[in-house]
């Protein structure tokens, strides 16, 4: 199999995730790569229905363990659905979030252990990891400002997660970098501030500076 | 805590699941006790929603890992949120289904590991099990005839399982009877053949038959 590269895209609410999906597609499909972008949760039918009842609601509207589960199942789909067969055909894969995103926000969000989130990927994903994972990494109070304006716009109902404290929020960027650190060839830290030109030119010197079948 | 007990009331589809639910939240009810009936998947709103996902659709609708891990999420909100309050206030529960039915369909139906099956529920939903779970115990072929009749009146959307094959159901009643008899202080099984009447007489008599504090 040529494998053309999965990517995912991580980083705190607002730090530009969406948009830098945008930005990877064009940069691949300029190569000729064939390239789908997606996002989790969702990605598939079963994803979004999943996604609209865990991003809606009150911070309490589901237990810790069960907001795992959910993300989990979501992520089963997207995988055996759609990430695994485009690699498989050698189209290359770019995600809005990923298993870094649950890592961060199931475990040092809401404080479920790391093992047991890596375990249940083990046991009902697979031995499914990103190539390469970017990390736009900011301050999540320009973040949560970032989404805020976007929030009033189109998604308001999806704020469950952007609601609670800036401390959760500091937790999530730090196990962002966590993981990079932990695993520094499958990951790159790009500084997510500044105007949105400034990171994408910091995001392709970084992919030019990879070495490697993927960047 | 004077614990009154937590009932599971298990079989293949059709077997008289809710019908005996009422008859047994009656019978508690005569002894002077709070109970309260409730079901899985289900049992709380957020139990409900997942329960419209799963139970409607084609049978490829999701991949059993998922559908395993929807059900688990369903039971982390109905134990917490339903199950544990109303034991820890003195009330007895009835439940229509638990656990016991997530190692039948998503283990002997569709082939999920038991010890998965076992290890998530340890893992995330945590060491509540029922004090007795009552097995009614029925040739698959009349529950899904007795179905069929429910399906084609009211429970139409929710007939996903009902309709896969006779050998996936003769591998659920299997598998209910396997647990009983791994852990038969904790079941019992009744023969579901018969009339109601018969079958309520059955449970009456095999639960005056049990000792200890449940029954
Ligand atoms: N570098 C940037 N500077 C200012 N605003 C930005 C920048 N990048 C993105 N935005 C805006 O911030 C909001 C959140 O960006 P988005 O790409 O949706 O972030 P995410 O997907 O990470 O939550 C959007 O309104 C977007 O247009
Ligand atoms: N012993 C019985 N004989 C014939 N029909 C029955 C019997 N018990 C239940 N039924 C009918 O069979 C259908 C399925 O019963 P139900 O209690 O909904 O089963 P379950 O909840 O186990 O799927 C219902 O229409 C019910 O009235
Ligand atoms: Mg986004
Ligand atoms: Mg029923």
């Amino acid at each position: 199999m040529n494998r053309a590269g999965f990517y995912a895209i991580e980083g705190v609410d607002g730090c530009g995730k969406s948009g830098m999906v945008g930005y990877l597609v064009d940069l691949l499909r300029g190569r000729g790569q064939e390239v789908i972008a997606t996002r989790e949760p969702g990605g598939t039918p079963q994803g979004e229905a999943i996604r609209a009842l865990i991003l809606s609601g009150q911070d309490d509207a589901w237990d810790p363990h069960s907001e795992l589960l959910l993300m989990t199942a979501a992520r089963v789909e997207h995988v055996r659905r759609v990430i695994t067969p485009a690699l498989a055909r050698g189209a290359a894969v770019v995600s809005d979030r990923y298993v870094g995103s649950t890592i961060a926000y199931q475990g040092a969000g809401r404080g479920m252990a790391e093992d047991l989130i890596r375990g249940l990927h083990r046991d009902v994903v697979g031995d499914v990891w990103p190539d390469l994972t970017i990390i736009l990494d900011l301050d999540p109070e320009i973040g949560l400002a970032r989404s805020r304006n976007r929030l009033s716009a189109s998604a308001i109902d999806e704020g469950r997660f952007e609601t609670l404290d800036l401390a959760f929020h500091r937790r999530i960027r730090q196990s962002f970098l966590d993981q990079a650190t932990r695993d520094p060839a499958r990951h790159i830290v790009v500084d997510a501030s500044g105007t949105p030109d400034d990171v994408r030119a910091r995001v392709a010197s970084a992919l030019a500076g990879t070495t490697g079948a993927i960047a």
